[in-house]
């Protein structure tokens, strides 16, 4: 079997203990059986790392790879995905991120880069087509995020196509939550990538190339991409949506399906003055600069944006939400500036935001003393300290470096571990979990904590699924639901394409892409093979980590203190719990402890770590 | 609202009591909410019919609809749909042929044709652009199928575009599981239209037309033809297995996943040997002359055989294994010439195989006495008997007359219900539903009675459903699945295409050719609306008619006489039906009695009758 189209076929690899930087071919069976990007990656990581090693030691492996519809006009196909030992979860961390970088990457022609060991000092990664060095980055400690890239291409001056991935000071000092930022404002977000790197003491990855993504049958690509194109333009959300509001014109859509969080999920109540000031529309008319995209992408969700004399990129969703109401806080200037800090810092804003709402709470309690608050009123709804306090998080000064050990930590510091609102140790994204089972769920099997893009996007299934919308509470179309989602969202990761293309289509146009890029037949039953196969892998992984049916649960607030939804008093019960997940189980063809079957490996063709 | 193109906007409507024919208006919001085929005839049918009418009386209407599709290039493009009250179940009856009729009646002018009443002497309807009568057909009572086509042929001579649709004289002697056959051949088959026709003394139905169909948007519609015709010729199944070997290949698949009956679902064993000369391989190898296709085919599934001097269509697998197998019998030229006889004389062969399978069953048992068989060998295996069978079946002479009342009521009249192997009254197909959940529910909730097509097509769903296959034993997966798959048989039979097309795709390629033709937009959102719209309104008929959560079930045999299937013992047990009937009537949002809820009719816009 030889490598299809679409790959250059090599894998670089650079042990940062040793200095050692080789080139190792990509084998054709890997790219058959798990596609590129997420898959490609998860099955290089599992292959490479120890379940039970410190995510923070120079044993963990950081695996990123690009796809094979990157470098191609497929719409949106420009991401990379990283995967990792989490520091913030101990268990898998899969990460994915839009830009260019990646894009560019895998023009130097690598498809995959491993990176393994620590360096004593501070290094980058310089990689061209001509050659991949190890540098010095000393003079690069220290800098934030928009400081490095910009040094890092001025030193590369006269090539356009330079891109810069790195850390920054939250990265450094090892916050837990701390992002890989790549183009300045994107970011591998989720799990604390930023601190893996910083143990490794990696600074930057610097990336240049001109290698082109070659096409098996263009016809055949041709006939997915209109296909894609077309109904991009059909469907409103891709036509139009994204790029007027960005997500930010979810707060009013999301409050009014009595789901946006408020004051660390104790409640879901805000007053229409609360969010007139603190939502998209808001965003839309005072703050907003212009639109602008990731690589090869029509949508154009992304939002520049300027404060003052400050500008940036944001806030998403996420961010206004879980660093605004979740923290009682409806002043969208403020949540915007504590945006540009994380970004600039290389925090992650979701983590950020709940960690910061659950001090709050802590302090509203009495359970923080004044005292260790170090002079900060850590009350809900005080706007005028955020900034200050993702500053304290990512350079660890005072309460600052307990939160950075995230919200778990920070709860258990404190003896009210119940307080920390997470799931597997990862902080809960903005849309409560009381406000839909498929949500729940979503959290609750992410395989690595709750994660709403790696749990299933229910968001997306629920409320703007069109013929795949489900009822709100259905126990028996959840598990299904749920599974069907993860599996479209494991095939996405893997084609180096972006979440929101599912507004307009599933996987058939992909289907068509990626078999005409690779002259290989990736019909569609055969995507969902891959999917169920990457699914089972990192529960593999997980399970060696030590998951337990156990920790596929929620905390305890959403069992036990009600919200009103749809007019009525709605949690999500320990029965409920118990029941989603082992049909969640069912549907994936795991045993009852959350195995996958020996049955199920065997037809995906998966033996142990030499697979 | 203006009605869009794809429709010529008239209904015509015979009163066969009257002998008046007008013209009606189809109405826009008729189209927009039901789209054609199965969806405007049910919907016609409902506001026009009485769920307590006698079958067999003159206020049983019957709607035959057409749809947006027919007349343009789409694959498979020429199915017809008729919708009546069932003589043999007493619900509703819902038949969908190939052929060309359909093809040919819309171009006569017309999208749908009602029939009222009933006549005193035998008559036919004559139908071309010009005008639309009534004429007597004395002429033509007593002959059977194909000599009915070939003398209304020869009448219109010259016109080479004219098409029949007929009954035979199992219609006309009112047998409940009588087919209405066109282009000699294809048949609306099950539930006993056939009847329902004689019983209004409606011979035929002659058309000649020459009207074209209008596409608003021909490069909308043309990219999802170009999409459609690409997936049929990437799928094996559609490219080449249904032109090699038609439906009858199915009887080596189905035995090898233990599914395929044998007298009268007694059993599932058959000997190699046995199966050698009377499956699909032998017929393709023996008797087979050429394959053939219907209206806008590419996959040519029909089978032109001949046995002898005899000629002739089929057997289908139904046909194949119902009259084969599930008599004793495997002896293929037997079976195909008893086909013959049943396509000549009007009959259904699937209600057909599995009556006379009773019939023998119940002559083994010793429950007909030898005397009562009129000197028929009614054992199982006497290949013999079978062709003599169906002529006094279709001429109800002597035990025959019993048999032509259907499965239910020959082994109710003998004193022993529970051998009838029929769900609400309608024979059941040849795949046993203890070898699959997915069939025993399809079986179970399809609103016609035990059909395969109306009830989920399960075993494309099972076992040749790529992406979509899910164990055969999934209590969790199964009710969500097959209230899918009949969503995706609604669509189907609202649009006019075949079956047979979902091995290579779902909706997608229909959504946008049905958005071309009509210039509105049928989403796939919107088309599985639709499929919800219809379900609710079959089921609204039924209940009316008098259907309980108990007629949702299967006949006794299946929960208490266990089959081996893949190496251990099989039921359907009555907890299992249970938890599947409530189970698919959450799917499909219907309360714990199988009743659409308020909020689902609101929600689709069904009010009553006047809806």
């Amino acid at each position: 079997m030889s490598l299809p189209d679409g790959y250059h076929g090599r894998i670089l690899e650079v042990d940062l203990t040793t200095g050692g930087v080789q080139v190792t071919a990509l084998e054709p069976a890997l790219v058959e059986d798990y596609l590129g990007g997420r898959g490609l990656a998860t099955r290089i990581f599992y292959a490479a790392s120890d379940p039970a090693c410190d995510p923070l030691g120079p044993e963990n492996v950081v695996v990123l790879a690009t796809s094979p519809l990157l470098g191609t006009n497929a719409p949106t196909s420009c991401r990379g995905h990283m995967v990792f030992k989490s520091p913030l979860t101990g268990v898998i961390g899969s990460s994915n991120s839009g830009g260019t970088w990646a894009l560019v990457f895998k023009s130097t022609g690598y498809d995959v880069l491993v990176i393994r060991g620590a360096s004593a000092e501070p290094v980058m990664i310089d990689i061209t087509p001509e050659a991949a060095r190890i540098l010095p980055a000393k003079h690069l400690w220290g800098l934030d995020v928009h400081e490095t890239t910009a040094r890092l291409l001025s030193e590369a001056a006269g090539n356009k196509r330079g891109r810069v991935l790195c850390i920054g000071p939250a990265g450094e000092n090892l916050v837990r939550f701390a992002a890989v930022m790549n183009d300045k404002n994107r970011a591998y977000g989720r799990g604390g990538p930023g601190a893996v790197l910083g143990a490794k003491k990696l600074k930057a990855i610097r990336v240049r190339g001109n290698l082109k993504t070659t096409i098996t049958e263009p016809e055949r690509y041709q006939s997915g991409l209109e296909q894609a194109r077309y109904l991009i333009k059909a469907v409103p959300t891709t036509k139009r949506l994204l790029r007027d509001m960005g997500t930010s014109g979810l707060i009013r859509l999301i409050n009014v399906i009595d789901m946006l969080p408020a004051r660390n999920f104790q409640d879901n109540r805000h007053s229409f003055e609360e969010l007139e000031n603190a939502g998209g529309e808001a965003l839309r008319d005072t703050i907003l600069v212009r639109p602008g995209a990731c690589g090869v992408c029509p949508l154009a969700c992304q939002r520049h944006t300027q404060v003052g004399p400050r500008k940036g990129e944001g806030p998403e969703y996420e961010t206004l939400a879980l660093l605004g109401p979740n923290c009682g806080v409806y002043d969208l200037e403020a949540v915007t500036l504590a945006n540009y800090r994380c970004n600039e810092l290389g925090l992650d804003t979701m983590s950020c935001g709940t960690t910061i709402a659950c001090a709050m709470e802590l302090f509203d309690k009495g359970i923080i003393p004044p005292a260790a608050a170090n002079g900060l009123e850590l009350r809900f709804g005080n706007h005028a300290i955020l900034e200050e306090l993702v500053e304290r998080i990512a350079f660890r000064e005072g309460l600052g470096d307990i939160l950075a050990e995230g919200s778990l930590r920070l709860a258990k510091h404190f003896n009210h571990p119940e307080l920390s609102m997470t799931v597997k140790g990862l902080e809960i994204p903005a849309y409560d979990p009381r406000a839909s089972y498929t949500q729940a769920l979503g959290y609750m099997t992410s395989p690595t904590g709750a994660c709403h893009l790696r749990g299933g996007y229910a968001v997306s299934l629920a409320f703007f699924g069109g013929a795949k919308e489900i009822p709100r509470f259905s126990l028996l179309q959840s598990p299904i639901a749920i599974r069907n989602m993860q599996n479209l969202g494991l095939i996405q990761d893997s084609l180096g394409i972006c979440r929101f293309t599912g507004y307009a289509f599933g996987t058939e146009p992909w289907s068509r892409m990626a078999s005409g890029v690779t002259g290989r037949d990736f019909s569609t039953a055969r995507l969902e093979e891959i999917a169920d196969r990457i699914a089972a892998l990192e529960r593999l992984f997980n399970l060696e980590a030590g998951v337990t049916p156990e920790d596929d649960t929620l905390p305890a607030r959403f069992s036990t203190e009600p919200l009103v939804v749809a007019g009525q008093q709605r949690v999500v019960s320990r029965e409920v719990i118990t029941r989603l997940r082992s049909d969640y189980y069912e549907a994936r063809r795991w045993d009852r402890l959350g195995r996958p079957t020996a049955g199920l490996l065997s037809k995906l063709r998966i033996n142990g770590r030499q697979t």
